[in-house]
C-alpha cells in the first residue's frame, strides 16, 4: 500500500486550452430543459424559445397627448381669423394621453391650442391633419411580431414588453445544475477551529458565486475525504442529479490525487493537464454523459480553470454566447517573463497615470487569493511568446469597469497602515475615487513616480550620510521633475519581538548573539535601509544575521512571521507589532512622507487626498492607532526649486 | 369641480438634469442601515465598513509543493556525485501541497527530485535553500490587513477571501427600500381583460427590475386610482416605510396629474420638469425627509428618468459610484435633429460594418417601449447642440456588450417575417451571432448597403418598365460595387381585408369606389411601389385613395390597422393577413431577394446565413407559414459582372 502511493504519473499533459474546451463542449450534449415561469420572476433569465406578441400595443388608437379628439376633415376651415366652434361630446371630446380615440374621431388637438368657451363648447383656430397626435394600433408592438428570439437574457424593460403584450408566463431555459464537490482531508468547514495543516473550505462558496453569476444553479456538496470509494460514490450520485460536475482538488498528481483514476474508472478522461499557468492540473472528463471538471486546489488556478471550462458549458446549456471582458491596451511597468509552450495568466494592477494605462504584475503564486481579488485585470501571454519587455504595450482583460480604474489613485512605495485608512476616508468622502496601492518599497515608489506609473508614493528613506529622511533621495532621483515632497507622518520603527521578548533582544548585536531568526524586508524598503544602517553602525555584516535573506513585503507580514516563531525577530513599525500582540522596542522616529507629481498634487484627486490628511477626523484616527504623529500644518515644498538652488 | 379640472399649470420647468439630480442628492440624507449577514449570502452586496482579516492565510508555514520537508542547512552537501540519504520521519518527512511544515524543517524538495530508496530512506542529489517551496504565514492574507474598504461590492472570489480570513459574517449596507407606486385610472393588472383605453400596468415590474439591478429592494404597490386623497395617503405611508419613493405617471400637467400638487401640499417640490427629452415631465421632491421621484407614464421617459434620479440615490445610499456605460464612437447613418436648450436621449441601433460602428436612430416616440428594448445604445445630444449631420461621428453609450454588437449581422431593407425565423435559426446554430434588423423598406435597404451601413438588405422592388424584380435597381443603385444579389423567396402580395371582406374589395378601383380606409406603406417600401404601379395601371392617382398618406412600417402593422377597422384595406404579404385572421386576395407573386457586399457574403457570417437558408429545416418552416416559396438551389450571381456586361 505504501509502495502504491508513490506509483503515480508525475507529469501532466500540456493540451492547448482551446482544444480541451472544444472537446468537452462537443461532448456536452444535454438538451436544455425548459421551464415556464411568471414574467415578474424572469429578470436575468434566458428565453428558451422565440417569443411572439399575442396582442398589439397600443391595442386601440390612443391619444398621444392631452387634448380633444376631433374629425380632422371637419376642422379644415379653422383659422385664426375664422375660429371654429365644436360641441363637446358631439363634434369633439376630451382625451388624455393614452385614452382611446372614440369613433368617429381621427385626430387630436393639443389642449394648449384649445379654448374652452363653456361647458359645452370648444373653440379652435387651427385645423387638424388626420391621425395627428394619435398612437396607431401596434405603434409599439404589433400582434404576432417576434419580441425576442430564444437565447435572449431578459432585462427589466424586456419584462415590460412581455407584460404589455399580455405574456404573463415566459418559457426560459432551466438553470443548469452544477454540482460542486470539495475534497481533501485538510479541509474544514469555515466555522471550525483551525489547527496547522487545516484549510478552510472556501472555494466551494466562490465557485457557487461564479456559477450563479454565469446563470447556473450551484449545488455545493459537503466536504468529501480523500477516500477513493467515497469520492466515486459522490461523483456517480452527482452525475445523476446535476448537469455539470465540478470536483475541487485532487486534480494534480499528488499522493492523494485519486480523481483522475476514479473518473477513468467510472467514466472517461479527455484531458489531464492544459498548457496554461496557473491552472495546469485540470481534469476534463465524462461520467454517464455528464461532463466533469476537476479543478486544482490553489484558488487562483481553480478560478481560472472554472472560467475556462465551466462557464462555456453553462453558456452552451443556456444558449448564450460566453461574455467577454472589456480589454484595454496598457504600458507594462515591469518586464514579464513567460514560459514558451503554455499560456500565462498574469494578474495585473492597472493605473491611469498621466493619460495612459500602466500595468504591473501582482504575484504569480497560484495560492495567493488576494492577488486575484486585488487585480484590476488579466494579462494573457500566448504560448508562443516568451514575455514582454518593460515599456511594451499589451492588451489586458479588465476585471473592473474602466471607469473605476480611471478614477483610482495609484499609490506606490512603502507600505503604511494609514494608507488603508486614507483610502477608507476617501471612499467615505467621494465615492468615485479610491486608492489602489502596491507595496513595493520606498525606492521603487520613487521610481514609479519617475516613470509616471503612480500618482503618489510613500517613502521613508534615511540618508546614512546626513541621517536625514527622504529629501536627498528625492533631490537626486527626481532631479528635474516637478514634484512635491509632502511631509506626512512621524512614526516609530523598532524591534518586533515575540511576546515577553524571550531572547532578550534590544539591539542588532543581540540578533547575532542569540542567533535569532530575523525576518527582513525586501530590497529598496526603507526599513531595510534602516536595518543595514544599524548593521553598519554596529560593525556587523549581513552574513552574520540568520534570516537576512528572508524578505517580506510589509510590516504586517514581518509581524506575522515573528508571531509564529519563538526565536523570531523583525524590524518594523509599532502598529504592526501592536496589531499582532507582539513586543516592540523603539529604534528610530522616522519620517514617512508622500511624493507626487505637482500635476497630481494640484488636481482634484490630489487636493482631496490632502484635504483628508489635514482633516481632524483623519488625524485623530491615525494617532489613535499609536506610534504615529501626523505632521501639522503640512505645507507642500517645491522640491524642484530646491533642486535648482542646490545645483544638483 | 369641472371648472377646477382645467385650471392647471400647463408649462413645466426646463431645469438642467444635473442640477435637478444634485439637488435631490444633497437632500437625500438617510444614514445607510448596516446589516451583518453570512458571507455565503453576501454575493453582490456592498460592504458597510472596512473589513480587516482576523487570521493570516496560510496561518502556518505550508508546503507549496508535494515533496519532502527537510532542514535546508543539512542538505548543503548533496550533489549528483555525492547523494545524501535522509531518514524518513527524522531527517525529512513527506508533505503534500498545503501541508504544515513540521518543526524543525524549513525547506521542501519537490517529489520529482527525490528518490525513495525504501520505506525508511530518501536519497537526494541537490541541496535545498532555506524556505524554498514553502508558503510563509500570511503569504496570501496577513492578520489585521484591510481586505476590503467600505463600499466594496462583493464578488465570488471576495467571499473566499473573507472565509479564508475566518470572517463568517460580513457587515453590508442594507438594500435601500424603493417604494414603487403606479397610479392611473386607465391601468389594469396584467392578468385583466383589456378593453380600449385600458393599459396593462407593466412599468412597476420594469422599475422593480431596475431597482434590483442597481442594488435596491423594490416594493411594488398595487395600482392607485387617480384620486388625490388616495394618492396622498399612499405617499405618506410610503414615506414611513421606505427609503426612496417612486410614483409613476401623473407627473405631467394633465387633467388628472395631481401628483405635483399633492407633494407640494404634504412635502416639498424641488423640480417639476427637466431639460431633457424624452423624460421632461419629472417631479422631484421630498416628503418627511424621504425623496420622492415622480416619473412620466410613457415607458421610455420613465426608464430614463429612473436612471437619472433613482439610480444615483440608490448608489449614494450604498456608498458606491454610479456605474457608467461603455461608450463607443459611431458614424451616424442619418441626420439627427435636436432642439436647443434640452438634452436629447436618442435610442440607436448600432452595427459593425466594414470595420466601423454605424448607428441609426430608432423612433423617438416615448411610448414605444420596443425602441428602448431594441436599442443597442443611447446617443445623448447636449443642450447646446442642434444635432448632427449624416456621416458625423458621435459618442454613444452602449446598452449591450460591445462584443454582441460586433457579432451582430445588420439586416436592412424590407421587412419579411422569415427574417425573424432566420435570426432564430442562426441563434440556434451559433450562439454568438444574431441578426439585428431595421425595417426601412427596400430602397433604403439598398442605400444602406451602398453606404456601408448594413451587411444584408432584403428587397422586393418591381421595375414598372420591365415588370421584373430587383435586378435593375441593384444594377443602377449599386453600380460599380462588388455586391451579390441572392434570390431568396417568392411570396404572395395581395389585399389584406377585414374578415369576410365587407366592402367587397377585389382591386384598386374598388378602394376608390367603396371609399375604404386604405393603410399604406412608407416611401421606398416595395409594397408601396407595387401599389403605385397598380394605381398607375388603373389610371388612378394617390389623391383618390383615402388614407394614401397613412404610412406603416411593416406588413404586420398594416394588418393590425385593417383588423381594427371594418372599412380598412391594405396591401401586404399573405402571412401577415393570416396571422391576424384577415382575408387575403392575391395580387402578385413577388421576388424577395437579399443583397449583400461580396466581402460579407464570403465571410463566416455570410456563409452561415446562406447555409441556414439552404437547410431543409429552414425551408420547411418557412413554407409552413404559407404564401412562401424558398428559391431552390440558390446560386449567388455576380452582379458586378452583369453590370459590367450591361455597360451601365
Amino acid at each position: 500500500m505504501e509502495q502504491k502511493q508513490y506509483k503515480r504519473k508525475i507529469y501532466l499533459e500540456d493540451k492547448p486550452r482551446a482544444e480541451a474546451r472544444d472537446e468537452i463542449l462537443a461532448a456536452f450534449l444535454q438538451t436544455a430543459e425548459i421551464e415556464t415561469i411568471p414574467v415578474v420572476d424572469a429578470l436575468g433569465r434566458v428565453t428558451a424559445e422565440p417569443i411572439f406578441a399575442h396582442v398589439s400595443m397600443p391595442h386601440y388608437h390612443a391619444s398621444a397627448m392631452d387634448g380633444i379628439a376631433v374629425v380632422a376633415e371637419s376642422t379644415y376651415q379653422a383659422h385664426e381669423q375664422n375660429p371654429l366652434y365644436l360641441k363637446i361630446g358631439e363634434q369633439c371630446c376630451f382625451v388624455d394621453t393614452g385614452n382611446a380615440i372614440p369613433s368617429p374621431f381621427n385626430a387630436v388637438i393639443m389642449i394648449e391650442y384649445v379654448h374652452i368657451v363653456d361647458d359645452e363648447t370648444i373653440e379652435i383656430i387651427e385645423p387638424a391633419t388626420p391621425w395627428q397626435h394619435i398612437r396607431p394600433i401596434g405603434e409599439d408592438i404589433v400582434q404576432e411580431e417576434m419580441l425576442f428570439s430564444q437565447g435572449h437574457t431578459l432585462r427589466p424593460a424586456d419584462l415590460g414588453v412581455l407584460l404589455a403584450a399580455q405574456e404573463l408566463m415566459v418559457p426560459v431555459v432551466k438553470k443548469p445544475v452544477v454540482a460542486i464537490i470539495p475534497t481533501g482531508n485538510e479541509l474544514v468547514e469555515a466555522h471550525a477551529d483551525l489547527s496547522p495543516g487545516k484549510i478552510i473550505e472556501f472555494n466551494g462558496t466562490v465557485f457557487s458565486g461564479f456559477v450563479r453569476d454565469w446563470g447556473g444553479e450551484p449545488r455545493l456538496h459537503s466536504i468529501v475525504k480523500d477516500e477513493p470509494e467515497k469520492i466515486k460514490e459522490v461523483l456517480l450520485k452527482a452525475a445523476e442529479t446535476s448537469d455539470i460536475i465540478v470536483i475541487n482538488a485532487g486534480s494534480s498528481a499528488g499522493r492523494k490525487d485519486f480523481t483522475v483514476h476514479i473518473i477513468d474508472e467510472i467514466g472517461e478522461v479527455f484531458t489531464h493537464g492544459v498548457a496554461a499557468r496557473p491552472g495546469k492540473p485540470v481534469i476534463l472528463g465524462k461520467i454517464n454523459d455528464k461532463i466533469v471538471v476537476g479543478v486544482p486546489g490553489y484558488p487562483v488556478s481553480a478560478y481560472l480553470a472554472l472560467e475556462w471550462f465551466v462557464q462555456p458549458l453553462i453558456c452552451k446549456y443556456l444558449g448564450i454566447p460566453v461574455p467577454k471582458r472589456q480589454t484595454v491596451p496598457v504600458k507594462l511597468g515591469r518586464r514579464i517573463v513567460s514560459a514558451m509552450g503554455a499560456e500565462d495568466f498574469i494578474r495585473m494592477n492597472i493605473g491611469f497615470v498621466n493619460g495612459q494605462f500602466v500595468a504591473n504584475p501582482l504575484t504569480r503564486a497560484a495560492g495567493v487569493t488576494m492577488s486575484y481579488v486585488r487585480a484590476d485585470g488579466l494579462l494573457i501571454v500566448p504560448p508562443n511568446i516568451s514575455g514582454y519587455e518593460q515599456g511594451d504595450t499589451a492588451e489586458v482583460e479588465l476585471f473592473k469597469p474602466l471607469e473605476e480604474i480611471k478614477n483610482a489613485i495609484v499609490f506606490s512605495g512603502s507600505h503604511d497602515l494609514t494608507i488603508d485608512l486614507l483610502s477608507s476616508h476617501l471612499k467615505r468622502a467621494r465615492t468615485e475615487r479610491k486608492i489602489v496601492s502596491s507595496h513595493v518599497g520606498s525606492m521603487a515608489g520613487i521610481m514609479a513616480i519617475r516613470k509616471g506609473e503612480a500618482h503618489v508614493a510613500g517613502i521613508h528613506l534615511l540618508d546614512p550620510s546626513t541621517k536625514q529622511y527622504n529629501r536627498s533621495y528625492v533631490n537626486k532621483l527626481l532631479a528635474g521633475q516637478d514634484v512635491v515632497l509632502y511631509p506626512f507622518l512621524k512614526r516609530k520603527q523598532g524591534w518586533i519581538l515575540p511576546q515577553g521578548n524571550p531572547l532578550g533582544i534590544e539591539n542588532v548585536t543581540d540578533l547575532v548573539r542569540t542567533d535569532a531568526n530575523f525576518v527582513n524586508r525586501q530590497k529598496g524598503a526603507g526599513t531595510r535601509i534602516l536595518f543595514d544602517l544599524l548593521l553598519d553602525e554596529a560593525g556587523l555584516t549581513a552574513d552574520e544575521i540568520n534570516g537576512y535573506d528572508r524578505e517580506m513585503f510589509s510590516h504586517l507580514a514581518v509581524a506575522a512571521e515573528v508571531k509564529s516563531d519563538e526565536h523570531g525577530a523583525g524590524l518594523g513599525i509599532y502598529p504592526a507589532a501592536k496589531a499582532m500582540g507582539l513586543d516592540f522596542i523603539p529604534v528610530a522616529d522616522e519620517e514617512y512622507d508622500l511624493v507626487m507629481k505637482r500635476e497630481f498634487y494640484e488636481s482634484d484627486s490630489g487636493r482631496q487626498v490632502i484635504e483628508i490628511i489635514q482633516s481632524p477626523a483623519f488625524k485623530e484616527e491615525v494617532e489613535k492607532i499609536g506610534g504615529y504623529q501626523v505632521v501639522e500644518h503640512a505645507v507642500p515644498k517645491r522640491v524642484t526649486e530646491e533642486v535648482e538652488n542646490e545645483d544638483v
